[in-house]
Order: C-alpha cells, then structure tokens, then sequence
C-alpha cells in the first residue's frame, strides 16, 4: 500500500557474523546499523549460546527493528549473523526476511546471503523433483536443501558440497549451532572481509562496519574460499581458485559507503580517481564544480582537483525521508526531486555549473535536477557521470531495472543530453573507469557497462523467478 | 512477555475450508470466527483464485487478525481454507501460524490442522535423515513433505500415500492451487463436516460455522476418509476404514460448542444427559443449582431438571478479559479468579449450593471459587463434575497439563474435596459418561479419564518434540 | 473508519476513586475492570502521590490501555481516579478521554463523570463570554471552569458552588493533588458508593468495582452529597437536599451488573422480580422460556419461576466480539445478528418458546433474532420484555436514540408485534416494574418510558452540542 | 522509555500556513517536510473548509506522522497551519502538540509558536487567579487564553492586545474558521516570512519551504507586525514598531537550512562569510579541511576558499539513525561517535587537518571526534569553529542546556583545547561574527556568546516552568 520513493539502484544486502563475545548480537546489531545503506526493507539476527538458536526479524531501518531492548535480552549468545534486506528477488515479505533459519538432520542452519543464484531456478526444480519444499521465494532457501541433502560426512565437506553446485555471486554468512561458516564465490562479485577485536571473529561486508565495532581488519576472504569460525579459531577452506576474479565494479562507483575498504582498496581513493579521470577526459569551462549529494560527494571533489574549478554545495539533501513519503495529489511529479534535494540559489545564479553524478539509471531524477538548477539561475550545466553509461541489468545482485528501463540502453549521450536539458553531458569511459582501479588482485565485472557477463546466467530469470513469486503472495 | 490467564484446557484448533465462492476469504472468516473458541493465539486464511495463491496470517483473535478491509481486497478467489490456533506443540510465534504454505513439484499447497501426528518426531527424523529441513516447529510440517516425496502420480493418491505414514488424531483442511483435500484420521478423534449452500462446499470444525455462513449441514466426513472439492465437485477417498473409532469425548464434555452437532450428535443435548446423569448419580439435598458459566451451563441445566432443584445464577462471568490481563503486583493470586467470576450474594446467601462444573485439571480455579461462594454467604457447596477424574494427559491435540500436575492423578476425591473446600464433591462416573453419548456412529476416546490410549504413542512426545522446539526460538 | 456493533444502549461510564493505598492505580485499574460494561471506549488512570500528578489514557478495552507493566511504574501514589468511557456527548477522540487533567490557581484538578449536564451549553456560552476557553467537547470541562472561577476560599466550597450551577444527571469523582471528592446530583440519577478495605477509601459506580478488591460496602454516597477523602479521612457536605430521588431505573432493567447492588437494592434481584411481573402479567401457555443472553438471564429465570415454564438455554452468544468486525460485502444485514448469536436447534425445534428480552431500542437484532428462532424450528414464539416500551430518549447519560428510532414511539404494540414476526408481544407494565423495585429510599426516574422529565432539560441538546462537536474534530 | 540521540541544540520549531488552496493540508505537509530539521518531536496541521476545523497531531517525523493517506481525505479545506515541534518548555507528550486547538467564544482558534515567551509563567499565574484553566504545560496555551479575555470587538484587535501583554521571541501563526494571522514579535527574534503562488499564500518559517511548494518569496513578516490573510486578501497591522532589531544570530551559524533565506540574507552567504572569517582570523598551515558534516559543510568550503588548504571529506555521516538508537551495554560511551560518524583513512593518513565545527556546546561530541580523526592518522587536528564561545543559555527558544552544562562557561579556550585533545583550537570572534551578517536590516541577539539579553526575562524560568511541569505528566 505504500511506495518507497527510490530512483536509484538500492539493493544488495548487508551481511555480518560475529563469533565470540557473549555480546554477539548486540555486535552484530552495530555492524548492520553500520551497513544500513546495503539494504532498508528489513532486518534479522540470528544467535546462538552453543545451545539454543533464537532469530528477531523484522521490517524496516535497523534502528526500529531492534528498538525494543527486550530483543537483546533474549539473543543471548556469543555467535550470531545478520543481514539488512533489500530484495532483489522474491517478495518483500517477513518470511523471505534473512537469516533464514531451518533446521535438518544436522540441526539449525541460519543463512545471510548477499547476492544472486544464476542457476537457482534449476536447482530448485531439481530439488523439487526430489521432493523438497520451499517455504520461502528467495534462492538462498536452496542452498540450505543442497546442505541438507549432501552425503558428505563433515558438514563443511557439505556445505562445500552444495556451493559447488550454486552459480552465481554471492557472499554468505551461515551459522550452525556452534560454528560460522563464510564463503565469496569463485569470482569474489560481492565483498566480504575478516575483522578481529581480542579474540573475537567478525565476518562483514564492509570494513565501515568493523569500524563502528572498533575491529581490526584482518583479511578480505578469498574468492571461492570457505571459512569456519569455532571454538577452534579460524579454519579456511579452497573451494574454486581456478576462476578469474570478477568483483562488483559498481560498489566501488556508487553502492559501498566511501569509508570502507573493499577488494582490498578504499572505496574513497577508488571515487576520486573516477573524479579525477573525469575531469581529465573531457576539460571543462566552468565557474564550480558541484555534487548531486551524498553519493557523489567524492567524485566532485576529485573532478575539482583536477580540473582546478572550485568544489561548491549547490544541493542540499534532505535526509528525513523516513520509510514512506506520501505525495500530494496534485502535480505529484513535479514535486518529486524537491522532496530530496534544493538548490542554493546563492552559488548557481549565474554560474556555469558542472555537476557531478556517480551514475544515470533512468535518467528522470536527474532530468528534475538539472531543471532545478536551472531555474536557480545557473547559466550552464554540465552533467559529468563518474561512470560508463548503463547499457545492461545485473543479474549478480545490483537491483538495476529491465534494459528496456535503461535511458542508456536506449538512447545515444546526445539524447541522454536532450532529455536531461543540460548543455553538455560526458560519462567516464571504461578506460578511464578501469584506470581508477587496481587490478593487482585480479579483474572486475563490468557487465552492466558492457553487457560482457562473467558469469553464466543459467535460469531465464525474471521470467522463472517471477513465475514461481507471482503464485505465492503472503501478507505478514 | 505477556500471559495469557488459563486455567482451562482451549487448546485444539479450528479449520474451515470453502470452494465455489468468489468471496471464499470473507467466508472463511465468519466461520473462523464462529469457531474462535477452538483457538485464540492467531488465525490466517490462504485462499486462491486458481492461480494465484495469497496468504494472510497473524496473532490475536479472529475479529482483530482481518479488522482491516484491505485484507480482503488482497484476499482474492474462490478458494480458501483457514485456521484458528492454540498452540500444543510448537512455539507460539508467527512463523508457527497456519494455515502453512509451502512449495514443491506440485505447486503451492496449504495446510490447516486440528489435532496432533504421534509419530511425527519419527518421521521427521526420518525426513531430515534424507535430506528435507523444517522451517517450522509444528508437526504440520511433516505431512508436506511426504506429500513432496511420494511417487505416487495423482496428488490425490500422493496425499492418501503421506496419510498412511502417519499415526495420530488429525483433521486436516488442505489446498492447492485449484482443490480442497479433507480428511479426518481413521478413528476420526477430531470433528469436520462438510456443508452446502447452493454450489459452494464448506468443510468446518463444527456446525456452528455453518450456521453463521447459513450453509446446511450435510454430513461429516468419515473416519479414515479424503474429501477432494474441485471444480468437478466433491470426490471422496476410502483410506482405511479398518479401524474403530475413536471420537474424542471431551468434545462434548468442554470442547465444543452446545449449539453445534459434531459426531452426529448435538452437543447441547449430550451435555444436557451428562448434567441428568450426574443428577441421578448421587441424589443430593440443595436449594439451588448453579452453573460455572458459561461450559457447565448446560449441565446444570441437565442436573437442574432432573434432580428437581430449581437453577440459578450465582456466577457472573465478566467476558471483557482480552488478550492479556496484567496482574497488580499484591496479592496476585487471590484477585485472579475475581477477574473472571464475581458471585450473586442475594442468590447464594443461606443457600445449600449445588455447584456444576464440566471438568476439573488442576483445581485451582475452582478452589478460589469455593472460597468466593462460600464469602457470599452458601451454607453447603456441593460440586458435581459433569465427567470423570481426568487421570492423564491427551496425547491428541488436547492441550492439558502433563500428569503431574492433573489433580485426579494425584489425590482421591475425598483429598480433592478436602483441597477444594467443599461439602462434598462427585464426579460423573465413567458409566454414566458413556451413557450420555450415541454409540451407533461407533466408539470414544476416553483415555484422559482411563489412561487407555486408543492409538499409540509412537514419538516420546513432552521430550522429543520439546526439544527440537527448545533449540530454535523466533520473534517476530 | 471502523464501525462497532452496537444494538444495545451500551452507553453511560464507570468512574473509580482510590485513596489510601500505594497501589492506587493498580486497584483503580481492578475496579474500572469490574466496570468495563460501563464504556468500552477508552479508559483512563489519573494518579498523585501528594506530589507529582500523572495520567494515563487510551482508546481500548481497560485489560489493553493498560497491557504494558511500565504503566504501573509510572502510575505511582497513593491517590488514584479512573474512568471508563462511552461518550454521550462529544467525539470519540482521545482529547475526549477522561479523567480530564486541568491545571488552574489550585494546582491541577482531574475529573471522572458519568452522566450529563442539562445547562452545559448554556454555562459553556456564559463561561466563553467570560473568556474562558475549552480544549474538549465534552459537558465535563464546564465544572473546572466553574470551580477555577469560584470565588470561595477553601476547595471544597468551590466544587460546592460550582455544583450549585450544574444541572443534570451525574455521579462525579475528582481528585486534586492531595484529595479525591465525590458527589452525585442531588436527584441521584446515577449510582456511586463508597467501599473500604483497611485504611483505603474506594469510590465506585457498582459494587461489583468492590467485590473484586474484595473492599466492604460502606454506603452510597447520597442525592446532592459531596464526600471528600483526605489524610484526615471522609468529610461529608450536604450541597443540596430539597430533592426528590430520582434514580435512574433503566440500571436496574440493563446497565448495572446483575451482581451489583445500586441504590441500596440487589440489581439481580429487582430484575428478578420484572421477570417474575412480567409472567403474572400475562400467563403464558409454553413449553420453555429462554433469554436473550446475557442481560435478560436474571429476568428469564424469574420468568419461568413464576410462570413455571421451564427456563432452557436455547440462544448461545459468541463473546469473542473484540473491538471491531469487518462484515463481508455480501449480505451484510442478514449476517448481522448470527455474528452474535447462534441457536441451540435441539431446544427449540418443535418447542413453543417464550423469549425474554429486557428492552427494546430499535427492534432490529430482535427481529432477526425471532427469525433465527422460528428457522431453528420454534412453533410458537412469544416475546416477553421485562420493561415498558422505550418512547423518550434519555438527557441524563442513556445512550438511546432519537425519538424517531425508537421503535415503539413510532408503533403499537401490534405493529410491533408484526414488524418482529413474533406469535404474541408482551411488554411489562409501569405498574408491574414500579412493583419490582423498592420505593423506600425514594422515587426513580422513567422518563424513557413516560417521556416525563424530572429534571429540566435547560440545553437544546442535539442541536447546541451538536452544533459545537460539529465545528472542531480531531485525530489523535 | 527510549532516548533520542542528541549532541546539538536541536530546538525550536518549525510553523507553517496555507491560505487558499483546496489542498492546503497536503502544502502544509510538504512546506512541514522541508522544515523537518526545526523540530522532529511530533507535527500537526490544523485546517478549515471556513466552516468546520479538523486537526491531525501526532508523535514522529513528518513523513511518518502522516503516512496514512486517509489523513488527507480527512484534513478538507483551503486553509491550514502547522507545527513541527521539538519542545523547549512543556513535556514531551501528545497534548502537547501544536497546533494547539481551542475553542472560545469567537469559535476555533488554533496556534503554532515558534519560540519561547519570558513572562508566560507570571500571565499564566494571573490568568489563573482569575479562573482560566490550563490543559497543557506549553507557554502557548497562555495567548489563547489572553485573546479569549480581551475586550476588543475585531478579531484582529483581540490578536493584539494579547501580543501586547506577551514579551519573549516568538513567531506565532493563528487560525481561526476562515482566517489566518501572523507575527512576529517585536524584537524580530526568530524569523517568519510571506510567499506566493497564484492566488495562495504561505507563511513559512524558512524560504526552503516556499522552494518545495515552488511559491515565490514575498518578504519577510516585519518585527512587531501582524499579518491577516483573509477572503479579502492580507492586511497587515503594526504593532509595536518602537524595538530595535535582535534577530537570533545562531540561525545564520546553525540552526536554518543553508537553501534558506531569513532576516533577508541567504544563510548559505553567511555560513561561508564565518568560515573565510576564521580562517582571516588565525592563519593556519595545514593539508586539509574537513567539516563535522553536514551543518558545518558551507563554513568549512568559506574557510577552505579563503585559506587555500583544500576541502576534503574526511568525516561520513550516517543518516540512518531513525527516532531510537539503542544502546549496546558494553562500552556505550565510546560507541556513541561512531554511531554517527566515521573517518575516511585514506584521507586523514598523514595529514594536518583542520576541523571546522559551527559551535561547540558539551564538547563531548567533538572530543570524541578528534579522537576517531588522530586514531584515522592525522599527525595534528587544528579545530576551527565558525561562532564564538557558548558562555549564555538561550531564554527564546534555542534549546541550549544550563550554564554549568556549556562548556565555554566553565573552561577556557587553553582548557577546552586540553579537553578536545586538539593540536589548537580557535573559535571565531565575536567581532568576526558581526561582520559576517549584514547589519540594514537591524541587530541580532548574541545573548549565547555574550550574556547580554535584549528582552528581560521576566520569569524565573526554568524554575517556574520546570515546577508547573513536573506536577503533571501525561502518557497518551
């Protein structure tokens, strides 16, 4: 009944571990708060004393969801995982709410899962055949079934088992009663790194949420590596070495916060250089060099460094959003970019404006943008977007729309300029995007910029997908 | 964090299931509510229009759990079943409601369930053993796998192959996608009819739902029996008609409601021959008759009529008790029966009382109320049970307390008496019970009173299942 | 947005006062349970501990308002007063609540009414044109304002002057920082008596509000009395005695409890005797008299005392109400009266049947009652109700209708009878109810069935009050 | 029961009006949403269709307090006000939301104040020594009183003669049935302005408001004057135009959005003017400035303009934090910074940094900073703040703590630079402020750096209000 206003790719989910302080879930409610902007739907922790196992789920930001300090009196444990949702598939319901939580022969088996199957579909038919049930519509259900179905005797030769079968990208999070188990797949799409404080574990997203905790960073986990946190400390399995590393290039451009550190770089260092390549391939004449606000900050004021034109705040952001904004009937359009953003009048009136945005999806915000400032006086605008144009979806987590949604899949950079209204409009070549990037520890995907896919996508998704969501709706 | 006063046994549940209307949720609802005394903890309807299927579930009663009309704008189709539950095995969260809906080859199929499977922990240790895992902690959860697994080709023939697997007293309300499935166990412990008006089929846990919905009753659905409705109308499946049956008696004791006709009897007219017998059981000088409202109503009545002793209204009920009644700090246990029963002082004062109760499990209430008549002024109490000591726990969906603490287990009626401080205490005899009812139709359950046990007790159930609930807690 | 089912005058509040005891909220909290028949629209505690005042108001059932365990932490002191609301005049809205909480000269002042005032809007207009100003709708606010403008010295005198100004029916408790008063009007229209237990001084509407803290009946408190409960006890104040009692009868007929004494008599009893002069009136020839459950109990069974019908339980109520019920779109009317009530068809199946009722308003759940019982088989129905034809609505806190709805302003008793579809209609006389109470402790009032008014109505009430309720709503 | 997050002055509040458009309600909730950063504590919006007045008040921020579109169906009409409030006398409950709403005898009145009367303790004792009475503990409550008294026959003159009797800063907009006025007080205190759109006006308390609503900017409402919008278009009335100007400066350094324009000045050009100020003020040598993001950006960029030391983000803020944040047991203290902020290393490593902070007021926030920034490898942190010293609490409505509470007060700028762990510190003079505003439009109020208050503060205040307050509380 309510619509999140959202004109930028916001998916991709946040997920923690946390092994060995009997704080365990208060910890891990400080790594997701921390990891909030991976994910807004819902939130979930799952815990355990080496006993019992106790989940809380619930909708909405990490700060309502566990707002009750009752919820912590009752995750007693020293090991617990978490996960901030925003789905990319299934619906949006509390029960496709993570860590999902089942239990087997082996007992309870929680799962927090960042990321996209590319050949659920599949094993979820075959497993059907078998005569599995789903209880949910998100692929990390079948992870647990492949887990439960292995003959391995061990149960991380099992779970070794079961991602051997799954395609995909992915970082998972999974606990048992006693132990973590976390993996990236073979070509290390999503990120997920190691952190340690005395002698306690963490298993994170992003270091940012290391740290809120105050944690060394220990180590990024390895594509196609395992690791098992114990009683017994830290083991590490090879699963897959012989693939190419294809990590998400879009964290770095537009969706991990610019503190952290991913694929062993900063993510601040990364977006400067974007900026500063920026700036480089196409010199500018211009008065001031502003953001569109917060996500761009970095890039701007990498582009003002180079490009020598002063670094300004044109836009102003308004962060109280909340989780629904009702429109007014009446021109409901328009009004739509003043909920986010206004100009200063002050700085633009008169000026010739390059402004600097990470990405365009759609295009339609940023068209109301550029209409802004314009009308705060601005004598010239120049769009320059830190990244290649969007030409393909991702299948490997990024909640970008259909391609037919893509402005750039469908229209030349000289439309994109006539439909914006801006003056000029340059976006960063691939050359230039992979020249802010090191690529010492292997490559990266680009695929929504190339429409080259790493990895093969073996469901017809968004049609299969869709097919099994469309039958099954529940309210909660 | 809340409790709910019991001092009874409500547990069980309620089912309902409609075929053939397109408002088939609204339909469910009424007779969910008509049925709200077999289960206050939470309710849910899954309905479908033959494509897709929708849920919608929650805690709380059945008038709050669908209070907002845009449940049934989302609850589309001409096909629902639904559920009232009181917990008896499993925790009371959310993730434990039904009706349960799950996936597998065949589709989206619910399930709604009164009664309990006592061969459950085996099967699902068998389950587990080949590779299924559990999202839930009811035993519920196990038929849909062996539906899952048969290899049976008609899901008919599927259902009845998962049936014979399992031991237990159920009745079971189930659906997929275009069909209801029926089905009470082969010594049909728990009621379930069937009912008609125009072209739309119900299946109720009682009559009463008929009457709400002005449907007709048509008869019940036999012991060992599967009803299938479908578009094709109504086919019904012998499954085992080689066993006894068993119908529970406390149905008619407590259970159920006077105004529904369940086992092809009335229960008013059985309850009112319970009050007559334990009237000629043991002749007793009173001036007054009265009731516990509002279950022993009828039975008073009952011992009323034929004991020639005129009944009167010597208890007030207050029904306003909703969901939780928080306790003042002092004295809590001295004003909770006051929080349910006030006396009629003109009524009771200088009067030889005959005080008619259904049945008694602990005792405490009822000893709080003999203390209650007796400040109001009686000069004699006389409790008369309208049915035997209960002596042992119901393995079959009866929600009393374990052996230990059932008062008839422990002491003699001449310790009872002495406990609950009246003049004299008789409970109806087990003759006098079994000639209260109809055997035509065939045999009862009489274990509670006998410690006879009609169907084996296959699980260690109290141990078994308690600890799987143990080790996974969820809030939600 | 959500509807109640009303068909009954569920009008009329409960107040409570407690002095005396550190648990005073708690206690205050018991009793307003005990009266929650009073109002079930809102409840509400006002509290001090000689020092700091604190409220507590909500809409809901009073076992919900006060659901959370932190409201008694926060409720601290010895002094508590408490009221149940179902508004008579005003809107629904929480501003509306009471104990209404004012701050003037004296330090604040909290007030619990029952009733109405007959010149609130007159006193309202002279009090605006003084330049007070009012925040509420409700008549209560008037009696702070004339108390705040008193020009007497000490407190006591200023409640005294204020109620010199007042007209109407009311029963009051108030409570400043320190002292509770309570008084009702000098016709004593409404109940309100005193009870102790220990040290601790109880001011309740009914004495059922007693029995469940198990205090003693001390007194009522009497017409035109004000009794004010301090550290130095009760002080009693004569305001005025030159009136005759007229206490209010239709308490006795519906609204009391039938556990409570009011007016110094038995409610059960008096309503027993309307039963018993219902059947003298007009012998009967019938097999069983049943009542309309659960307000016409007392009076069926006095019924069938003196009629020697045999009383039997042919119509069940469902209690499971809750706050409100979504009616399915088809068929909604007819639907109606089976949310409530169901009937037992082995009772009334081939049976001539008396039904007593206690009144009738509108007629409408009554006609389809008799419906109800005619398709459940009755050959005969007969309807005796134990009071005279409702002709007049009610200016002193009875919440009847406009005179157009009231059914038999409208009709005969024959056209009454046709328009319920009974075989014989039989109300009781004025003679016959004048008969069942006793006179001794002054007259009553019967306006509702004599349209004669014992107190004059200064206001055009329904149109004045109207007329200000219409102008400013709120949501809260 | 939960605790909100607060290291700033986040006082005041934000008021709005909207005088002739159907959808007033739906402008006054966007023109509520743009000034959210005024007041986070509830929102109201009162409204008239010149017949009827309606209101919607509740607790949370605005997108969430009218998140229900049922409300807007609700709120007709083509006239309304509204409130967001963030309380700085009064509790924090519901009936203490504004718009107040009362009624007298020229019918509805409802009130939204921004600000703080300095003798509404001494008017509130007065009105009450003649018989007013008060429901709220907000100093609003006491104007409607003083119009509601007066003896003038216009509407407007009432309006004023109670202004009159009122000293404090306060920007007040009223509305009656089918009026709207406006004011501010004499001293100009907080600001107000005028805008346009077609035929409708605004009154808003920041220019930001008129840019979401895409209305024009008229002018400012004058000190002393009060504005009338009416069928008959605006009339304005002068007061009191014998004051001198004392517009609160800590607007300009804080508290307005930097997108707003008040007291005719861009506060965005102020903000920079601070910031190329203090870097004139104390030459610095440096490698960076960074802001305490975000209402410390724009005097950070003046100071980095002026300074020639590049601007860098080395601080990210989490927009996250939501109404609650709870807190882990463990170490809740030093948590608590990084709750809102983290350093980006890549940036601080190695570096000189200068900090610009707007004001300090605990300095606990700051220290912890400067903590988190040495620990991210700045080898010297230079803290620069863009106002002088806090020395003064602020008696009209900045929500600053007591004397003992402010730092400056108790410390020198040695001893606050040895409390913050600072390299040095330099707070911007006093003259260095002054020259940053424009002074032709009169003088400002820096009662908080210098102790000098322009208005007498008649009340003992925090001492008269803090005893009306704690006598009464109020859960709802």
């Amino acid at each position: 009944m309510k619509k999140r206003i959202l004109d930028k790719p916001e998916s991709n989910c946040g997920i923690v571990g946390v092994f060995g302080d009997k704080e365990a879930a208060h910890l891990s409610y400080l790594a997701l708060y921390a990891l909030q902007h991976r994910g807004q739907e819902s939130s979930g922790i799952v815990c355990s004393d080496g006993e019992e196992v106790r989940r809380h789920i619930a909708q909405g930001l990490v700060a309502d969801v566990y707002s009750d300090p009752n919820i912590f009196n009752y995750l007693q444990g020293h090991i617990a995982i978490g996960h901030n949702r925003y789905s990319t598939t299934g619906s949006t319901h509390l029960i496709n709410a993570q860590p999902l939580l089942l239990t087997g022969k082996d007992g309870p088996l929680a799962i927090s899962h960042n990321g996209n199957f590319t050949n659920s579909g599949i094993l979820r038919q075959e497993l059907e055949g078998k005569g599995s049930i789903f209880q949910t519509t998100t692929d990390t259900e079948v992870i647990a079934h492949l887990i439960a179905r292995s003959q391995k005797e061990e149960f991380s030769a099992k779970i070794i088992d079961a991602l051997r079968q799954i395609r995909g990208a992915y970082s998972l999070v999974m606990m048992t009663r006693d132990r973590i188990y976390a993996t990236r797949d073979p070509h290390g799409v999503r990120p997920l790194c190691i952190g340690k404080k005395g002698k306690t574990y963490f298993v994170v997203s992003e270091t940012c949420a290391l740290d809120i905790l105050r944690a060394d960073y220990v180590r990024d986990i390895e594509p196609g590596e395992l690791v098992e946190l114990s009683d017994q400390g830290l083991r590490a399995f090879k699963i897959d070495d012989s693939q190419k590393r294809h990590a998400c290039i879009f964290e770095f451009i537009y969706f991990s916060r610019p503190d952290s550190k991913i694929f062993n770089e900063n993510v601040d260092k990364v977006r400067r250089k974007l900026g500063k390549n920026l700036a480089l391939e196409l010199p500018t004449d211009a008065d001031i060099v502003i953001s569109v606000p917060d996500s761009s900050n970095t890039a701007a004021v990498g582009f003002s460094r180079r490009s020598n034109i002063k670094f300004d705040l044109g836009l102003i952001r308004n962060h109280y959003i909340g989780r629904t904004f009702i429109h007014p009937k009446q021109n409901m359009r328009d009004f739509g970019v003043r909920i986010k953003f206004n100009t200063v009048k002050g700085i633009l009136q008169g000026r010739r404006v390059v402004v600097v945005e990470d990405s365009i999806v759609r295009g339609t915000t940023l068209k109301q943008l550029v209409k802004l400032i314009r009308q705060a006086g601005a004598t010239e605008i120049h769009v320059r977007v830190s990244s290649p144009p969007i030409i393909s979806p991702c299948y490997y987590g990024m909640d970008f729309p259909s391609k037919e949604e893509l402005i750039a899949h469908n229209k030349s950079v000289d439309e994109i300029t006539d439909f914006l209204g801006c003056d000029s409009l340059h976006y960063l070549s691939i050359d230039g995007l992979m020249n802010s990037v090191s690529q010492e520890q292997g490559g990266f995907c680009t695929a929504c910029f190339t429409g080259k896919y790493p990895i093969v996508i073996e469901d017809n998704i968004g049609k299969f997908q869709h097919e099994k969501a469309k039958k099954v709706k529940i309210t909660d």
